[in-house]
């Protein structure tokens, strides 16, 4: 665990950095206010981990017991903020496609992260045989803060419409949790997440989709 | 309890498939892709069951313990994707009238069967005592996934709008913690079922509504 | 606690009240029918405290313990149903707005009592230490139920949009945090909760809001 934690610990903050600016901007473009903006950052960022605790009575949640991830993903937001407060032109710039392209390639190395980290965080609480409740823990703490977000903007969950981002995260939890019965190594760890990684940023360039109904 | 699951299972199984295939057709009119398919289908399925084990600290959820509800539902969704995908004209046919009606009726049979599930998981769990709560365990899981189907889906519950569905899942609550009050039996858990079932469909067929506040 | 409940037990049963009518408003506005209006009153009001207890496994959850909230809630809403009912014209006429400037007040009482019990709460459970975890008890318990009550009506949650309604929250809970390293007496508890008040009430009259982002 704390081995993990010493060499994940500052991808996940690059991960609550990304998640935390995709609230925000979904904030942004509903015209919510500092707090509107301030909630749905911090709930993108720390809420799947949240899900996560709530799901295996880890109480109180994680993101209570280790408040730098809050604290990060408030910073994060308050710099955006100002940013756009100051210069509103930023938004409509070209500016905006570069960040977000950046921002793009940062969430899915956050979803990596996020993933693997929830399913090691399962199997510390002794959940290690239930496969299928330790998949579904590294996917809820991957994609959790994203649906979190869009059901309290009012939208339907972005992961239930668009891309493969979901199935990235469920490709490499199955993939770590395949390689847990042999090993629990970080190069273990570490595989899975760049699995994750490679699926979801792939997928947003190539615009992979899941097939879907054709109209009738 | 093993009495319970076995007669029960099989009705379990039946209402497992109505609620997943509930969840489907939403995701399908939603014109959201196999992923979102499969998790509305899913959480309808076994979403109340979830909230009612959050709700008296049942770690982790039955869903996670007993993943053949879970297996079931995504079953019935992915049959479902593949026959609408193949022959997309069955969505407008008739068809489809033909196969909703029969999935209503399936629906009352998974309502009440849930519905005198969660009262019994609240009675196992020890709080017989506590009527109110063992009451709402039993509506919740009988009603809860269909609530966070829709509120995924981006839309106001449907229980919160249409028909006496809730109240057939209410009344057969009330009933059953009634009867618990005398016996534990079969019969009891039975009788209480049938009554919510006979109650959703004559509240389908008669198009029951409650009363609402009339335009002013 | 047996203090404090003494004292704050009629505050919270008029904060009960306004927080149902609240709920019971939006049901009526949304067209709701009598079940739809009666979850919606209850669960803003007593889906606050829901969270709280869930977020630090208080399990069941106090609404079920003690349902003398929910059975206040369900009183208030049937009331409100039946005169709404009877004389429709009473919503569009000069009356409600009467009605609604005296809930408002008794709304922000709400918000001031629900925000300092839910940290003591938090503090007989024993995270008096976790200020960041007892600060977040305290607002979750003032504002998730309104939180709970646009979601399940499908809108985007008030609080992040209008007024300084939280703030008011936050505040009050931060001072009463700070207060608590000093003395745990009512009159750090009643001090805090009006501070909520006057926030809460001060903003509604002057429509203080909090910053946007100004359209570039």
């Amino acid at each position: 665990m704390e081995l993990h934690a010493n060499i994940f610990f500052p991808i996940e903050i690059v991960g609550t950095i990304a998640f935390a600016s995709s609230g925000a901007m979904v904030a942004v473009r509903k015209k919510l206010d500092l707090f509107g903006i301030i909630v749905l950052g911090v709930i993108t960022a720390v809420g799947g981990g949240m899900l996560r605790d709530l799901m295996i009575g880890s109480i109180p949640p994680n993101m209570f017991r280790n408040p730098v991830y809050v604290f990060t993903a408030f910073l994060t937001v308050l710099v955006l903020f100002f940013l756009f407060r100051r210069w509103p032109f930023l938004l409509g710039s070209k500016y905006i496609e570069s960040y977000e392209k950046v921002m793009n390639i940062l969430d899915a190395i956050g979803l990596g992260a996020f993933t693997v980290i929830g399913i090691d965080t399962g199997v510390d609480a002794g959940y290690g045989e239930y496969h299928f409740l330790i998949i579904f823990l590294g996917v809820i703490t991957g994609i959790g803060g994203g649906i979190l977000r869009d059901i309290m903007a009012g939208e339907t969950p972005y992961v239930l419409k668009k891309h493969v981002y979901a199935c990235a995260s469920i490709s490499g939890a199955c993939l770590y949790v395949l390689l847990l019965q042999f090993t629990r190594s970080d190069y273990a760890m570490l595989l899975s997440a760049l699995l994750v990684i490679a699926i979801r940023i792939l997928a947003s360039h190539y615009r992979w989709n899941l097939p879907g109904i054709p109209d009738s």
